[in-house]
């Protein structure tokens, strides 16, 4: 076998995934682009900002612009921007230091865990989980545990404290969620930094909480609480492949609380860890989003996808939780296999992804990151494929 | 210790690197920056090709332009650009689904060892070598094996020969050098395809041999022969970083021979390790890059740099070879210390890299990616140093 025998799985797992998106591009083509709804895919549709537009052109049009490496942490001036930013959203004062300018949140997640964990360590993450996950644990050699949300998805404290074992490195968090659309409270924080304090007391280190957020500007009538706030030893990453809808321009950071345990030598480590990964964040992407902070996509357009998807699955009897952020719906499978469901969705042309894939087999997870016309044009579908099946 | 025990000895040398740049910027702060000669980065300072520029705007100018995810392996246009250009310079019928485009070529390096690596593999690359290849062998946890080059630095079949173990997997070289300046003439690499054959039928698989050819197009009075036309079972490296001056951009590929053993999978079980490492390349850029096949910085600007450096250093007493590719001098250090003629160097305001960083001890490493000022500036500094330790 010339491929490395670790790979394998990897590799399996991932033409799973591919051959699903290949079943979607057969279907588009039988049937007409228009005529497949496609709610597999968590690649944002709204448009960058007009800002961002004004501030790509200004910078490109400088025939002076430099595209040489950057520092491995980013530029000086973005990695000040961004933590002025988290200082001010967050209530700390964060130095540029703790700032580690990334390629995405991927990038980011893999730097961190290559800082912090040890042979032996694991990294403890609620289920449902975003599948990305299972490939950063798998980079940094940790195994991936999981424990059970609550019905509504929400922390269930009493589990965590349950599944903490003296191995346990990093807690890992996704607030909003991907795939079930939930956001945690404050109040779910503080008893999680409460149960991380305990646990990191009793098993004699501290545990990091990572807390990935690149849902965090897309939410209705909740803000995200802040981690920070909630607990020292946690490290946030972001992404702007949300907030920007720059998914493919690969920009995220790391930011390391300052009172966490050796929090210089912790973003220290994770900046090595960009040097050996990817050198340095892309370049002229770094610089745009320097003068963006706070700056956001139109959510508006979001909440009516969401909303309309919301009422028409709910008229057709559909069981979900009506989603607090990111762009993803989380209904029950009429049926317990969802995988079986997933394929009579597809007999009405839509395309969903199984909840078995986030770690939450009777499940399914539909992107609202579509146009208008495919949730109003896939409705009835819906509708006759739970009647089917009832 | 809150960061992983094997991290500690990556920041520390890190922290060594860091200081040295640390110490040249105190210098650049006490002289002004005109007064400090500083030789020691490898950042391309000669700019983009005005075809850069030009797609680059009309790309951004276009409002409509998709900042998406791309397709994990590269946009489909992309792969085919790159895959036609390889098949036509290398002679080959390379299928864009041989080509994965990276984050540079530290991310095509990383991919293509995450790839082939199994616990117990090890890598053996010619010495000196790049600095960063300490870093890409410790992601893939594979020990780096180094092999004494002739004393031109050219390759010593002999000694490659007798470096080979069964547990070589990967056959790393780098030509144009870094930092050497050496070009790997066509026979030289018949002359390794034979002793990878042999030594690969000898032990029972394959040796790959990866090539990181980002200085490709910066040569002068030579071509890079094709590692394609000499080896089946070999991997091309290449980045844009030097070719069009974009080191920050994070624009590479890698292209996997299409005779080498399970080609599809190799590539694919790199396509996945993208995935899990970085999502895509970013996607501004290679779209950028899609449409700039062969087009490449104005290389002699390099070239009269090479020739002033090469001739003012050869007056004032250095031995050097003169390099046939890259943008880097690597001559004898006058004493056996070359830590310690750095020293001396500095105290000429002149900054530049001791080789035993590049597992060399006894020479020194000066980039030429600098202006025409520094040379001329510099030349009388380093004539004093070489006469003070006389």
């Amino acid at each position: 076998m010339p491929v490395a025998d670790k790979m394998i799985e990897m590799i399996d797992k991932s033409s799973m995934i591919r051959k699903m998106f290949e079943e979607g591009a057969k279907l588009k083509a039988q049937h007409g682009t228009e005529n497949v709804y496609d709610f597999s895919l968590g690649n944002p549709d709204v448009p960058p900002p007009p800002e961002f537009n004004k501030v790509l052109k200004d910078l490109v049009n400088d025939d002076n612009l430099n595209h040489g490496y950057t520092p491995s942490p980013g530029l000086p001036q973005v990695r000040k921007a961004v933590a002025d930013f988290i200082s001010s959203e967050h209530g700390v004062n964060l130095s540029p230091e703790m700032v580690i300018m990334t390629v995405g949140a991927a990038g980011a997640l893999n730097n961190i865990f290559k800082a912090l964990i040890n042979p032996g360590d694991e990294i403890l993450t609620p289920s449902p989980y975003f599948v990305g996950y299972n490939q950063y644990s798998f980079i940094a050699g940790a195994p991936l545990k999981t424990v059970a949300t609550d019905p509504n998805f929400h922390l269930d404290p009493a589990a965590i404290e349950a599944a903490i074992t003296e191995n346990t490195r990093v807690m890992l968090i996704n607030s909003p969620n991907n795939p079930t659309g939930v956001v945690y409270s404050a109040g779910e924080l503080t008893q999680l930094a409460d149960i991380l304090n305990r646990s990191g007391s009793k098993f004699g280190r501290p545990i990091y909480l990572v807390s990935d957020e690149p849902y965090c500007k897309i939410t209705y009538d909740v803000e995200v609480p802040s981690v920070f706030k909630a607990y020292s030893h946690s490290i946030l990453i972001n992404s702007y492949s949300k907030a920007l809808s720059l998914a493919g321009e690969r920009i995220g950071y790391l930011a390391v609380h300052p009172d966490a345990e050796e929090a210089p030598l912790v973003a220290g480590a994770a900046a090595v860890a960009n040097t050996m990964y990817c050198v340095n964040a892309p370049s002229l992407i770094q610089q745009a989003i320097g003068k963006l902070q706070g700056v956001t996509v139109d959510v508006s357009i979001y909440r009516r996808r969401r909303d309309m998807l919301c009422a028409g699955l709910s008229e057709a009897g559909y069981e979900f939780n009506v989603p607090e952020g990111a762009f993803y719906l989380f209904p029950k499978s009429p049926i317990p296999d969802d995988m079986e469901f997933i394929n009579r969705l597809k007999d009405e042309l839509i395309l969903a992804v199984p909840g078995t894939g986030f770690g939450a087999p009777g499940y399914f997870r539909l992107s609202y990151a579509v146009p208008d016309a495919s949730i109003t044009g896939s409705l009835a579908g819906f509708k006759r494929a739970l009647e089917r099946v009832q």
